[in-house]
């Protein structure tokens, strides 16, 4: 395949001058020590002359969506878009109302944050029931469309980190694959990662339902269940994330005790590591969280100090 | 993401320079109504002044791996390889000897072609279990060293169909990301796939085992089970490709009856759809087959008519 290789060589070549003569990198980030070390690992696996270069076959980075990409408090995009739908829905589904956590929540959705596990998957599972890939893209697209955030008052995709824009732009342009993993499920984030982050559908990992493949007038069509295809919560996200890539990623980009497996797991691959742990210390400008565990393996990002802004201004 | 779009429209020029000045494309496929379909749908769906044209985001392709882009007569790859390895272990497993299908087959695995898909899959299943993905790629990569296929007498890796070699480098160059779909296993493709086909490995799509993972001296690994995590035989495929690329694919190429109903899918989507069925129909080069079904919406590719050569010349 040397055509492509020498097309990857001239691809190569050119972000690097894009580099160097568009606008500074990572802008948002103030100087110091996350900044720095991302800037540094970055050089020294693309450069060929370093010690620590990591071909471009091999350059995939994975990073965490909900919480780390955007705010997940007081409640995740995915857990919000279901219990809107599932209010809009009701009137066609009398029995919710007598069945929990339907009923306690067409009450009431203010204790959603304090729903079980358990519970959320079934409501996520149970709202989307039905639906093909494509009438589930669309009805994620007209939420999106409408939500606005509590705190913020500003639709979700505004409510990109900035900072992290920037990251991921920088990856790309130097060859990295970026891969978003999703744990509200990967159909939700699919629905708008083109259009948002400029990647392509297949870059989005996460939780998955069976689908159905149904024969509606001579037409293949999948639809989907209510049931989890394969789960990825906390200790199962290293085995989703191998099974997806076939291999460790380089770099990962991670903000809860839910990603302390692929952390760990990443950084225990021989070869060059980045483990970014973006810790949400900034109560001023976001939620705060006690998920504040440090490693030697890990990078801390501190909201409230390595970053001058958090959001593209309105 | 202005500066990943720039580039994606370089790349796109460059791969079209490389197209017209470079060696002919498809040289290996007679003039016929095969070599035309392919060029002219390539033609429209990447030409942006056609109403076919495909956005560079959404130009997905699979192409199914044993029977499409090499061999899978008389037995397949992974399966030749689980048997050997089966082979080379049973003296630390002296209770092998005693069940069935481990028993027939270390007296005689002549009838390999005969077992049903349950044995087949079990026995997949267990020659690896216990291995890190890592050592599995690397028993993988030494058995493709030494092994030679039976009839032609050389390495797999030889095998590799040359026309399909020429089908992937045109669709790369033209902005398509080439899937190839492995029903003996992704990893087993996995281990060889950026060696042989330039490709990464997260381009592999197929069965996959249960992960395990283990601390040991501190560290982080994942192990193979001897389950299997999901399975797309025939009926399934569909759904593991709408898992892993998020939508309908623009191309699919494929041999066996095993393929239609993902080949019926595709070809099911909106929009501009090519899929292509290779037909086993010359039995002086390569092993013949029975799977010749049509249907209006497939474009049959004879390996007899169509293709000049089959192989690279040794």
């Amino acid at each position: 395949m040397n055509g492509l290789r020498v097309i990857g060589a001239v691809v190569a070549l050119l972000a690097c001058a894009a580099g160097a003569h568009g606008a500074e990198v990572l802008s948002s980030w103030r100087e110091g020590a996350a900044r720095s070390a991302i800037l540094d690992f970055v050089q020294r696996t693309t450069d060929p002359a370093s010690p620590d270069f990591v071909p471009p076959l091999e350059r995939v980075a994975v990073l965490d969506h909900d919480g780390t990409l955007w705010p997940e408090q007081p409640v995740s995009a995915p857990l919000r878009f279901a219990v809107d739908r599932i209010r809009a829905e009701a009137p066609q589904h009398p029995e919710w109302y007598r069945r929990d956590p339907y009923r306690s929540l067409l009450k009431d959705d203010s204790h959603l944050g304090q729903l079980g596990d358990r519970e959320l998957m079934q409501l996520l599972l149970a709202a989307h029931a039905g639906l093909t890939p494509e009438a589930f893209a669309q009805q994620v697209q007209q939420w999106l469309a409408g939500a606005r955030h509590p705190r913020f008052g500003r639709p979700y995709i505004d409510l990109v980190y900035q900072p992290m824009r920037e990251l991921v732009q920088l990856l790309e342009d130097r060859g990295y694959r970026v891969f978003i993993h999703a744990s509200g499920g990967a159909d939700f984030l699919r629905a708008f990662v083109e259009r948002v982050w400029g990647l392509p559908r297949e870059r989005v990992i996460g939780n998955q339902v069976v689908l159905e493949l149904q024969m509606r007038d001579g037409r293949a069509d999948l639809v989907r269940s209510a049931r989890l295809h394969w789960s990825d919560q906390a200790a199962g996200k290293p085995a989703t994330v191998e099974h997806i890539l076939g291999r460790r990623p380089v770099i990962v980009v991670a903000n809860s005790d839910q990603d302390e497996a692929l952390m760990n797991w990443a950084a225990a691959g021989r070869g060059p590591r980045l483990v970014l742990r973006l810790l949400h210390d900034d109560p001023g400008r976001d939620y705060e969280s006690r998920a504040r565990r440090t490693s030697p393996a890990w990078q801390p990002v501190s909201m409230k100090n390595d970053w001058l802004v958090l959001f593209a201004p309105p």
